[in-house]
């Protein structure tokens, strides 16, 4: 089984993650999440969203949202939204998302962390689209709410992105803002002049 | 009075925008709009994001958003969040944009449009940076709610972005992901490797 040169997957999780505090906490799913990212996510090719909390009834709600639109009032209303959010996967945490890639490509997923701060063990843009096509293995890209991902998980990827706006003076995207940012400078860097 | 070589603004029209079946409609102010462009809008140096639309109440319903993050409970809880909406003008209309930045700057702003869809006279996204960064003139990025412009404000634009995603099978993008790309594109493009 091989992979397919352009995999990349993202994952957005709910927990653990950090309050204004830096506090680790776990935060609650939303609507407008689902929506903006799987959007995004389907216009990059990106093969699935993985939203990832560890509260039953918060996995419950990122299904009937989906469910919605793949199969109630909304997929008939609105198709474009029906195969965006088509790319949408509950999961509990990023262990479980791990063994899933694994267990679909035989090979172990290139675990690359995203951050509003600077962190080591840094891979840049440039590394990372030669990594995504190459194709050599499948490559998740993971995304925290909140305040950002808990040190754990930034420790325990295979690699962190830089900072979107190191060199602003003003750092605080939306996390849907950051998606679009880095979906575009992985996946479409050399189709526009 | 000079420009700033780097003065970049936008605007997001409410009116006249396209409903699903191609009609010109006025469409409501979305909460969420305010905040992630406004957000994107200040970690790129935009120094205005003007908000358009013809209805009273609707630019009343945008300075009551932006009082309560100026000068409410949330500007004491959230002042990163006061710092960006300090970007936001209520505006009625194209023309009243227009007319401000040129009563600021006394030189006639480059009006430049943005669809999901190809147009005739595209303006190149390395054009327009270039344009930009030589501040002959203050640019002005319009986008549009629903979906997107109408024909009237196209046409009336001196040039037209290509779509951002050109090349894919899918381009529904929302407008808070186009706005927070675009500014990466025209903004940031030679600060990240």
């Amino acid at each position: 089984m091989t992979t397919d040169p352009s995999v990349l997957s993202i994952a957005l999780l709910h927990h653990p993650v950090l309050n204004k505090a830096g506090e680790t906490i776990g935060s609650a799913v939303t609507n407008l999440d689902l929506h903006d990212i799987s959007r995004a996510a389907r216009t990059y090719g990106v093969s699935d969203f993985f939203v990832a909390t560890p509260y039953t009834d918060q996995r419950r709600l990122i299904e009937e949202i989906v469910d919605h639109w793949q199969n109630g009032h909304g997929a008939s209303a609105n198709p474009a939204r029906r195969e965006a959010l088509g790319v949408v996967r509950p999961a509990t945490d990023l262990d479980e998302i791990r063994g899933a890639l694994f267990d679909r490509y035989q090979i172990r997923p290139l675990v690359v962390a995203t951050s509003a701060r600077p962190q080591s063990r840094e891979i840049g843009y440039g590394e990372l689209r030669r990594r995504i096509r190459a194709g050599t293995s499948p490559v998740l890209l993971v995304f925290g709410t909140a305040h950002g991902l808990a040190p754990e998980i930034i420790d325990a990827a295979d690699g962190v992105l830089p900072p979107i706006a190191a060199r602003s003076d003003y750092n605080h995207l939306s996390v849907r803002s950051a998606v679009s940012i880095l979906l575009d400078r992985l996946m479409d860097r050399d189709r526009y002049q």
